[in-house]
């Protein structure tokens, strides 16, 4: 049972358990994740604990947010490794529903946010962010947070979440916290387990590109020159196809326009059968 | 300022008096309306009131159920008549928002439910259950109620957001109440108020039909051809168009395929310009 940390599976128990913390005046957190966590959740968790009294992590690997040819069979599963990490990090309940539980017989209902779930991600995935929207809410309703954290990894994601939030008046904070990155630059993702050896020494450019491209624009080169600047880097490195290399605005995500409002330089890209995204402020 | 009715226009001041209910012990209603409340509404706010402590209506004529050719505009608008019957029928506060409290700038999210809301109205106003569907997440997440109450005059409506609620894991009971009805049986309806005289007369027939073919049912008349009857008589009866007049299964609103299963007769039927809908158990 991983030590200490407290495992529940259905909705009323962590209703009940969110509801005796707030009860006693506690303020509650919550971190969503589909588990194969790594140093990224972990410091969702630890913020998450320096803003509120206890904390809540969700270990659910969405099946609505993979299309069938995705690799939801594939993706990492190490409830208890999880569990133990998680503990470690000062996370107080861990709420890991199985999937009758997230969706019984009958279940019809989604969430669709526009505009900002259009693009780059929506475009590639369109299947995508019908699924994180749905779940998201399934889980700030089941648990009603304070706050909520989730990583600037995902970028579009997170615009898409404080989109719905605030559109069906979800009475909760969504955090966004900066990407954490290995030495190298490599954002961390559950992801990165599926690189061989060769494929890790590739997947380093996805970053270093963002990077300088952001230099550039900053420097004042031409946005959309930059653009294929970042795609013709990643293909040079060994990049076996990139979805997406784009500078956008930082809210909207329409095309960056120039250097009057913030920007965000997202990319996604294919080392053999491994989708990996990085995002970089501009 | 309608005797003694408080109306708040603003989510945070609904969320402030349903939490300080809630507080001191309170049971909290809603009763989502869009006005021009006639005896059907106010059955709700009894319904209401005889099941909790404090009963909240809420009036908000909602653009996003209505498609552009659609009675929007005319729908009928009474503000303060409404407060005066709120308030007589036991209402303890009416939440009013306007559209940008509802729908702030930006505003981009949709509540969709599959399967029930697919057939029947669905196919005739394919906008609409979208538009009902998030806007009642909205007043659900907004006011938190222990338990909502809407009429069976809306069937197919009472299953969507029974639906919704459950898939959503919004923690309230969804309460149906029965239709309530003019002397001669036609449903009360706000859109009643568009008939002429001589149209009233009409109308009437939307029920009789309905009656007379759940008997002929039970009677053993095979269900398409009760289905062609329900059109014939309102036809002859001197309804202009007839979108639909189905026999459904209760729960899925599946075709009825015999008695084994509580089924439900359902018609929406034009008169001039308007289109009344009504329902019966079979």
């Amino acid at each position: 049972m991983n030590g200490s940390l407290p495992i529940v599976r259905d909705v009323a128990a962590l209703r009940a358990a969110a509801a005796a913390w707030r009860a006693g005046g506690k303020s509650v957190a919550l971190v969503p994740t589909m588990g194969a966590l790594h140093e990224g959740h972990l410091s969702l968790i630890r913020a998450a604990k320096a803003r509120c009294e206890r904390v809540v992590a969700s270990l659910f690997v969405n099946p609505r947010q993979f299309a069938p040819q995705e690799d939801f069979d594939r993706y990492p599963r190490n409830e208890a490794g999880d569990a133990a990490l998680l503990a470690s990090a000062g996370c107080d309940l861990l709420f890991a529903p199985d999937r009758a539980a997230m969706y019984p017989d009958g279940f019809a209902t989604s969430v669709i946010v526009a505009n900002v779930s259009t693009p780059l991600e929506g475009e590639f995935r369109p299947h995508f962010f019908a699924g994180v929207a749905t779940v998201v809410t399934k889980l700030l309703v089941q648990c009603s947070p304070d706050a909520a954290f989730f990583g600037e990894k995902d970028y579009q994601q997170l615009l898409v979440i404080r989109r719905l939030a605030r559109d069906l008046d979800i009475p909760v904070e969504i955090v966004g916290c900066e990407t954490v990155r290995e030495p190298d630059g490599l954002a961390m993702s559950s992801r990165n387990a599926y690189l061989a050896p060769a494929q890790r020494a590739i997947a380093v450019e996805l970053s270093l590109a963002l990077k300088q491209a952001a230099a550039a624009i900053r420097a004042g080169r031409p946005i959309a020159e930059t653009e294929t600047d970042m795609r013709a880097r990643l293909a040079a490195a060994g990049f076996d196809a990139v979805d997406y290399a784009a500078a956008c605005d930082a809210e909207t995500l329409a095309p960056m326009a120039d250097l009057s409002r913030p920007g965000r330089l997202l990319v996604a890209a294919w080392i053999g059968k491994t989708r990996l995204i990085d995002n970089w402020p501009v």
